[in-house]
């Protein structure tokens, strides 16, 4: 039987765009369906009753949510072509912990850096700033996070890279002088294919950030 | 050579007490070292300078950060006895959503519970139970979230029951009444010696949520 694979994302969403990196990284398949997340498809609504939210990958008929247990599932069935995960218990560890790092900070910190103004703002480019230098001391001169090759760390991280235009633009700052190597990562992985075909225009992003600013009343 | 394990932990955290059922479920011996919060180690600063939070697993000198990761790094170590993880990839991806649910939701709307009055805490207590319930239905008929076995998140889940008592207490409502199969799988949970001793008595856990209540200058 051939595997039915599809992919309920949003465009501009980074969770999104690390399933479609791990999809085509493994060279997977796959039918993607776009939401409209002010109007939730009767599909979404089943397949995440829970969250209600996107990216759901539905692998023949069964749902898998949360990005980071996507690409991890992802990694364990479609085992043979580019493994993502350390086979290292510790290494393993490791990228799960950088991982759950970026899910907890950089989606919310830099949400503040667009959100905000003054002196919140400030506070909130600092910490955000903050945030990608401890992720450019954790990558050091590795070439990737997974070492040699793109692993998992690299997959949840670089789909941020299409935000940081916006976060530059909205709050008046260059990720690339504050931490020159993590931008020079990003443009390392922007080489695959996976990750350019994954990724939307930077420009498209702030667009689409101007777009929410506008409906959330935020000048 | 002989396994060095210690675990950085304080006895009311329900994040610690997951890593103290995984280790006693697997048998490992280790150094168990209390933590105080308001005063912490060298070696916690040292071993999480990220989060500079409990618990922390260090093993042979080297240490694993964030309970859930902790957990699996344990099952991935010592995966002769006593498997967690479920070995089917969707189920394992099924296992890690819940227990990513009950890293979610659980503790902060148990917080939520007990530092907030009147209509906020009304408010607290239904999704609470929401959350609860929504356990529940996935629990199901199994005796456990890992079916016939005890498994990931049913470690990751038992350790809350230990505050079931104060969340009751403070907001005055009664889960078994709510959730009687959720209780009894609870109990089912603390027949097992890894449960009972990784557990502290709920009264304890109440003593020092008053405790916590008297701090915050919470009435």
């Amino acid at each position: 039987m051939a595997d039915e694979v599809v992919l309920l994302d949003f465009w501009p969403s980074p969770f999104g765009m690390r399933v479609r990196i791990a999809l085509a990284e493994k060279g997977i398949k796959y039918e993607y369906k776009e939401e409209d997340l002010r109007n939730k498809s009767p599909l979404l609504l089943k397949m995440n009753p829970v969250h209600k939210k996107i990216p759901v990958l539905i692998h023949n008929g069964k749902p898998i949510c949360e990005s980071l247990i996507m690409v991890q599932y992802i990694d364990d069935v479609w085992k043979d072509k580019c493994p993502l995960m350390p086979s290292d218990p510790y290494q393993r560890s490791q990228a799960r912990f950088w991982a759950d790092y970026v899910d907890k900070k950089i989606y919310e910190c830099g949400r503040k850096v667009w959100t905000t103004k003054g002196e919140e703002q400030a506070a909130a480019k600092e910490e955000f700033i903050g945030c990608l230098k401890l992720l450019e001391g954790e990558l050091g001169d590795k070439p990737y996070f997974g070492g040699e090759k793109m692993g998992y760390v690299d997959v949840v991280l670089v789909p941020f890279y299409s935000w940081f235009y916006a976060y530059e633009t909205c709050g008046n700052f260059s990720v690339e002088a504050e931490c020159p190597k993590l931008v020079a990562w990003a443009k390392r992985c922007l080489e695959k294919e996976s990750v350019s075909k994954s990724l939307p225009d930077p420009h498209k992003v702030y667009d689409f950030v101007l777009h929410l600013k506008k409906r959330f009343g935020i000048e």
